[in-house]
């Protein structure tokens, strides 16, 4: 159950300190765009020079992707009773095609806000929310096929660049291996006019609620980023408000580009309010879990009023996306009669559900253009929902999931219509050969909409470690095409995560999106990992430890075998021992070649150099004297 | 250092006790062959029924590869200090070609034995090796090629097998993916003469030393299972003998197919006798290790005839293969002057520094003819080395890797001409998109001699993850065609792993190779995913825990939050709470579409059920009333 704290919520709240911590010799920057309302955050990684034998050499910072928010701004104070600072009302505002209502227009979002006994766990600032004028569509893909390249826009495509401009310069870029992207359109630099063309393409998405004034906006897309989703959220049984706000901040922390909040416990109409409020990354919901809720987890109670009041109930707290099960239809249900594991998403079981008991067209379907008006009015980006995907191996790529896939395909263009953003939801689980399959039919299908997959998971034989089972599939999706990723962690088909799995799954996924950046030759992506092997081979342990995806278990795994300070200038690791430490002796090699000049392979091979061997013997032939 | 009891070890080493536990609802089944003595082990997993409406439905159970050896075996009283028992010296002695020779033929081997300093730490009884008769070659390759089928291949055919019969027949296997296996040539059933015809072929070995007689023998190949390899051994800086056999035990009860030895501190050859007398897997080595601690490090005084020394001391311990560095040539290491990361490879990187000192071809590749002739009087294999193996994403694919690629082809060609048992070593460190290259070209350029591989790593960001890194890499490369996957631990680049992250390391190549597997269509190979799908569906708690790779983990996981024995019959899990178990409204969607005829879907389209849906409404309408 949800725990009510015997004190306000609202009094105590306080931020999860590990999420504050600022990372080791790491600073926030913040790239400034064509107005000085547009800062853009990235985090500046400081690295130490080399030493060589002509002196000191210096090694280039590297800029990294930052979803961390003002959480590790030192110079910002965060209070999350408070909530983060504004970030984009100006903009919002000045379009002018927007007001502030002067009250909530969802009737339980009122009734919750009128309930004086759920004051102790109330954020404690309820604004008033603000809604598209009559007539208006505030979309970003409205405004991008207008032509207007929004602060927005603006604002991912400078933080898509990530300050690339000096190491393409200084050639740093040059030795990129050329990629495979599969047909995608990745330009060498990021403009805001790309970024304009590609969402009124629909082929990106920049999830933006108008209500969700605190976000630092982010692009999906296949030609940029390769983008990963945490999912937190209570269940009926277990965890705090407060424990979810630390899992977001602790999530962002670690790379969550988006968060989704699935909870579906008790009060999750206040838990969602304190999650946006507190969140720099966008955040999605499925609507249809709340829904559920109000009608006492009887599906067939569920009702197109009260869905349509809960999604306005949450397009007002500022949710950027909902994902909706609009493409589980009626006559798709028997598909999964013979399936092992038949509808395992959640919101596709209760539609179907609500399907068969009615014998009706699922609502969300009939009421699709119904729904698009509620987004347009919000910006709220449609994650059209993977109801039918496959729950085990065996039900891959089956009749049910790619008759799902074809409806959500039309669905893609009945949004596109409205000038809605769209996104759609794929697998699951699904075998290594099969899972291009999903990607070439979803791009075909929903014309090149964004794809957002669960995984895919390549194995059902491994609960405890679905993150690795899925982190592989995950990593081949993402290069065939797919745009985001929603993470798994190890407790997936177990139980609820707690912050450590949040962190495992994040991580996991930071792997699969970034070996998906390298595989589709996404320009600069192998700065990093080129900059990190760098430091490897110089043994410049601190720069190796901090340009990793996480610093604290590299540092950690490295000292327990060797704590002292002096190990971390050490030409050697416990894992091999000064003697064999081939890297060492690599750069040996290395220095005996370059006196030698035997960087010209083909001189050095004709000229031979056997007198200098001789010198060689002499000067350090020891591989390590000291053990 | 190493660690040196005050008691003798040969009096107070214990096995480990976390590696000798049984596993849940299993049972340690052995499979006669054509002849008593050929008992081929297997863990049987036992199910549960499914309780359904009509009754009790039973499910059959699974067989699973099983590495564990005796240990596993609670009928079996195992004693490290005597090493395990025998299983193939009957099949040996009975070729008639070899003999037991009065001692021991490496002056090194002999010197070691008779150091009375070093008896607090020997293996108490070591036997007489036994070597091939004048003459002889009495490689498991020379039979093959002779049209016999050994007691060996017949073991690994009955092993890759599973005991598959009774569920073939029960049309299980009907339902799995039919797979892309890239060209293998996988049969519905292993048959022994498929075996043989394989290794006579050269596209599979089976590394079967004639002193390692404690080995179960398996079988490395494409067209075969996919293997893993698991890494132990101290380095100067840490782990005692006890250790290492306890990672040993813990490596192979996790499913390590093969184990490595890398020690390279103190007293590795007594290190080794307790590793391979207590080994039912292959144990592999690389002979330059302990060859170096020879001569204290100075790479430059290793000599033929010290290393010579090495492989016959090492080959009569009953080490099954052999590392050898072999392709790494002179004129290659000027190859490596401009890479961001030198030789990666200690092997590689000791015998890069001896070429260039002597100014000399490296004698491991003047001297392959005559470790040919090693070899086979032992039936050692060769794991061909890749010295030159790239250590970085930016050093992948480039002409020093490419260039002993070659070499190795041609060296596989000379270990063939000798009926000596080969397979080659590969990378290392590769983006996603440059994979599939390696494995065409291995196979291409060795003419489908086995490939293993040390992951590869698809990115190099993530210091303290690379066993995910490389198990991404793994599993595509597997996928592809590699017969073996050598693991990587979270510790790599770090440290020294312990048990934890050897286990870690394991379980993530398990899934690795099992997902590799799968996308193959290997015959079987999904019975177990659908066997644990249907366990979840069904709320099947524990026997999806048993059926898992690691059942102590998945329910560790479970427990944290529903520790109660009632949650294991529980349909839900705290994951989602009791009201939106998808699996739970599945499973009432499946029974009510059941009731209803669904099954034939376009009957269910055509006929309706509005009516019915009136009873479904009655019946059962809350999801879970329970909470």
């Amino acid at each position: 159950m949800t725990q009510i704290p015997s004190q306000h919520l609202s009094d105590t709240a306080q931020v999860d300190q590990q999420s504050i911590q600022p990372f080791p010799n790491s600073r926030k920057i913040y790239v400034q765009g064509s107005r000085p309302d547009i800062l853009v955050p990235m985090r500046e990684i400081s690295l130490t020079p080399t030493e060589t034998d002509d002196g000191i050499e210096e090694n280039a910072p590297v800029f990294v992707y930052d979803t961390s928010g003002p959480y590790s701004d030192p110079s910002v104070k965060i209070d999350v009773r408070k909530g983060l600072a504004d970030v984009r009302s100006s903009w919002i505002e000045e379009r002018g095609d927007t007001q502030v209502l002067s009250g909530l227009s969802s009737s339980f979002g009122q009734e919750r806000l009128d309930d004086p006994e759920l004051k102790s766990m109330r954020f404690a600032s309820i604004r008033n929310p603000r809604r598209a004028k009559a007539g208006k569509n505030v979309t970003q893909m409205h405004y991008a096929l207008q032509g207007i390249i929004t602060p927005e826009m603006e604002y991912v495509a400078i933080r898509e660049n990530l300050k690339l401009e000096k190491a393409r310069e200084a050639g740093l870029l040059d030795g990129q291996h050329p990629g495979q992207s599969f047909g995608a359109s990745i330009p060498k630099e990021i403009t805001p006019e790309f970024v304009r063309a590609e969402i009124a393409r629909g082929r990106a998405i920049i999830p933006a609620n108008i209500n969700h004034t605190e976000l630092e906006p982010m692009i999906l897309g296949r030609n940029f980023l390769v983008k990963i989703n945490g999912n937190i959220g209570n269940s009926a049984l277990g965890s705090s408000i407060e424990e979810e706000v630390a899992k977001l901040t602790w999530g962002i922390r670690w790379g969550s580009d988006t968060i989704m909040d699935l909870s579906t416990g008790k009060n999750i109409h206040e838990t969602r309010e304190w999650i946006v409020r507190n969140s720099p990354v966008p955040v999605g919901t499925v609507p249809i879990y709340q829904a559920l809720e109000k009608v006492n987890g009887v599906a067939e109670d569920l009702t197109w009023e009260l869905f349509r009041d809960t999604l306005i109930e949450q397009a007002e707290q500022g949710i950027d996306y909902f994902t909706i099960h609009a493409g589980v239809l009626l006559r798709y249900v028997p598909l999964t009669a013979k399936r092992v594991t038949g509808i395992v998403s959640r919101g596709g079981s209760i539609m179907a559900k609500w399907c068969l008991a009615h014998h009706k067209e699922n609502f969300l379907y009939t009421h699709f253009e119904d729904i698009c008006e509620i987004m347009k009015a919000y910006d709220v980006s449609f994650s059209l929902g993977d109801g039918l995907r496959p729950g085990s191996i065996a039900d891959a790529n089956d009749a049910a999931q790619f008759a799902e896939l074809e409806t959500l395909g039309e669905l893609t263009k009945i949004a596109w219509k409205h000038d809605v953003q769209c996104f759609i939801e794929g697998p699951g689980h699904v075998p290594m050969h099969m899972i291009k399959e999903n990607m070439d039919k979803q791009l075909e299908c929903c014309d090149e909409a964004p794809f957002y997959t669960l995984g895919p998971l390549t194995t059902d034989i491994a609960p405890g470690y679905d993150h690795i089972t899925s982190g592989i599939g995950a990593a081949m999706i993402a290069w065939y095409g797919c745009a985001m990723l929603c993470y798994v962690t190890p407790k997936e088909h177990l139980g609820l995560p707690n912050k450590d799995d949040v962190k495992t799954g994040i991580i996991t996924y930071k792997i699969a999106a970034h070996a998906a950046d390298l595989a589709k030759g996404h320009p600069g992506a192998q700065l990093r990992d080129d900059a990190l092997s760098k430091a490897r081979f110089e043994f410049r342990w601190e720069d190796q430890f901090n340009l990793g995806l996480d610093p604290d278990t590299a540092r950690a795994f490295h000292d327990e075998t060797l704590p002292k300070e002096s190990a971390k200038v050490a030409h050697f690791c416990s894992m091999c021992g000064p003697k064999f430490c081939s890297m060492k002796i690599s750069q040996e090699v290395r220095q005996y070649a370059k006196d030698n000049d035997l960087t010209d392979e083909q001189r050095a091979i004709e000229a031979g150099f056997k007198e200098q061997s001789e010198r060689f013997r002499e000067e350090g032939s020891i591989i390590y004297k000291q053990v």
